[in-house]
């Protein structure tokens, strides 16, 4: 196994999930330190196991949430919308001056296929008033079918990055590309809201049209420029 | 010049500006009966000549805003977002019992590459509380280059047609595939943030990537579902 460390350690937290299952999947592979964070330290950990059995050698650790976050350079937060806010005050002292990648999609169950914005406009935007200004917020991965990353498949869906720092973004575009997907600098952290959106829409399509795995792909850019 | 009748008249209010008049020349192309609306009868009826002239035997007139309301069976509004209001408030009287095609993103120069949705929702949620219930809104077109509409190119870019009535939905994809677009029912009329939000991402990413017309594919779906 290639050791990847361009990105030091990337926490997951909700690492036990299923988008944040994927990803650490995707990174284990990739190489990339992964450390699984859960509520349960235990059930974190078990998870790591079951990814170092699957890539031996893959660097893939499981520790509570907050431990998980202190632990880590860029820390992912991959919950349900209505965990969102009980989940960052939990790790908010492991944040200050890392990168968080918030992945939250303000879904407002029953009704999933509806585009339900927060009055802050978007569920990135709360993440950053949560954590302050010490950390920076990037948005990304609300797209991707979380059943899709946790296969070996190709992946057609596009991820749009957005934050308010090009460099933060870079390395979030950089881990996307890890994890075997096309991502896109996407603009400041507001226009997270149309990422967010959209998800609802791919739902609806995946009603609508019977697909399972409804994505995007940006066009009019040549793919190299990616 | 074969006339397809399917749709009746549409009107494009705004139809002088760059996407009203792309729009109005493929359907026009396609043998679609086209009223050019503009607050000037005189410069509507100027642009629908030059499309006479382009495509003889189109069926094509150019009427004052509120006279082609009146005349027609669909009727698209592309005007920029500062106009929406009094535009529809112009032209309200000839809207009952129709269907509302708006095109409006809420853009707020000069940060066009910013996602600033309106407190309402999104602007296809304003023009439905402006026209009131006996209208139907459907929102579409909000992602396609005006300028690439203006020429033959073939376009690579979908569009998400949303609204609450599946009826008046399938009939904007129709005008949209006539124009030859690839158009998708994409849920309730909130839905159009989604396509309203993404237009900002697109002026950014046309901007970060030296794109001109950066759009998006729908990917997961069968092409001939749409």
């Amino acid at each position: 196994m290639v050791n990847d460390s361009r990105f030091g350690v990337i926490s997951i937290v909700g690492g036990t999930g299923a988008l944040g299952g994927g990803l650490a999947r995707r990174w284990a592979q990739a190489g990339i330190p992964v450390i699984i964070g859960s509520r349960d330290a235990v059930k974190a950990e078990a998870a790591a196991g079951e990814l170092r059995k699957a890539f031996p050698g893959a660097n893939v650790r499981g520790l509570a949430n907050l431990e998980a976050a202190r632990e880590a350079n860029v820390v992912v937060l991959t919950v349900p919308f209505s965990h969102q806010r009980p989940t960052l005050e939990e790790i908010r002292a492991g944040l200050p001056g890392k990168i968080l990648v918030d992945t939250t999609v303000p879904l407002v169950p029953p009704r999933v296929a509806r585009v339900q914005l927060p009055p802050e406009g978007c569920a990135a935007l709360i993440a950053q008033q949560l954590v302050g200004e010490h950390t920076t917020v990037v948005a990304a991965f609300h797209n991707v079918s979380a059943d899709s990353m946790q296969s070996d498949d190709e992946l057609d869906c596009d991820v749009l990055v957005t934050g308010n720092k090009a460099e933060a973004r870079e390395i979030v575009v950089g881990l996307a590309k890890a994890a075997g997907l096309r991502a896109w600098h996407a603009g400041s952290l507001e226009n997270a809201a149309a990422a967010e959106a959209l998800t609802s829409v791919l739902i609806f399509m995946n009603k609508r049209y019977g697909g399972l795995h409804t994505g995007i792909r940006i066009t009019g850019i040549a793919d190299d420029a990616s």
